[in-house]
């Protein structure tokens, strides 16, 4: 039987996850099956549940796997010593680096969460929300600080986070604009304007 | 039999695709039947077919009805004898406007288009990418004449079509923050920056 081939740094179950991504972003989480996993990944579907547990465990894991990272990072930046407007740089750099190194895993945990069964569910929607509160609560400081103008914080985080978000159409024809030329001039844009 | 009811400035057509384009919104279109959208439109399915051809039909109309919109528009614009930025921000609270009062056709036309059949299809994604084409040159324009930053203006796009588009979770808790000061913060954000 065909081995799960793994990099240095990724174990089975990091290739098994980012796999399952693939194939949930491309046909859907519902339209997915466990057998065209086990197809892609390179193995007899019995094998695969010798590391994971079934296509609901995948999806659990791939959203908080992604929910933990952003979560890790904003408080990270929270607790750094940048001034305020570096601090909202710095999120909105890595959410267009996670949107380029991990899509996949991004866009279902974006789009494919709503197939959760709960608690996870409710869990999730509370690390987006926490999430959500942090980087306002980055705005109103900056505000506070007279760092940045006075506006509306659920308006800004809106637009920064659409903003990248938008990396989505970047991903299907990425090749006509490098990475770091769209990283630059979004993050400038979105705190300096374009005028 | 139950009459289909219209406003002062709505045709029965356009009441027809208003209601379908909430249904194709809320279900999607492939899980959308005519007889649900004969049912919330308040009549019998037969009679439906009094004004409107299929189902397809039906998608193809609310997509180039909102494609003719954007399109009119920003020709419309383009003529005018406004400066580039005024331009560029014309088109940016046109878009804000067209989701908050039209929404369900605005989401279809975004989001299910996928469903249409050739050569609509290549028709709708034809006239996607000369909207976009129009507004990369009103960024071109505004850099030719040192109104506007030296940016990439694929990205630039971009950026300010994902950040209008995010006003679809706006929608979902829309009462937290009017409609006039989200406009003019995500429009003085996307032009002038929150520095």
């Amino acid at each position: 039987m065909a081995k799960i081939i793994t990099g240095k740094n990724n174990s089975k179950k990091e290739v098994i996850l980012k796999k399952a991504a693939t194939l949930f972003k491309t046909k859907s989480y519902n339209a997915s099956s466990m057998r065209e996993l086990a197809d892609v990944v390179g193995v007899e579907a019995p094998s695969l549940y010798n590391h994971i547990g079934s296509k609901r465990e995948l999806l659990q894991d791939i959203c908080f796997k992604i929910g933990s990272q952003f979560t890790e990072q904003i408080e990270q930046i929270s607790t750094s010593n940048k001034r305020t407007v570096e601090k909202i740089e710095a999120v909105i750099r890595f959410h267009i680096e996670m949107m380029a190194e991990n899509f996949d895993e991004v866009y279902v945990a974006n789009h494919e969460w709503k197939h959760l069964s709960e608690p996870f569910l409710t869990d999730f929607l509370n690390i987006r929300r926490n999430y959500e509160k942090s980087l306002m609560g980055f705005i109103e400081e900056g505000i506070a600080k007279n760092e940045i103008k006075a506006v509306n914080p659920y308006v800004t985080v809106l637009t920064i986070l659409s903003a990248v978000r938008g990396l989505e159409f970047w991903q299907r024809n990425k090749k006509n604009v490098p990475l770091q030329v769209l990283e630059n001039d979004m993050v400038n844009q979105l705190l300096y304007g374009i005028v």
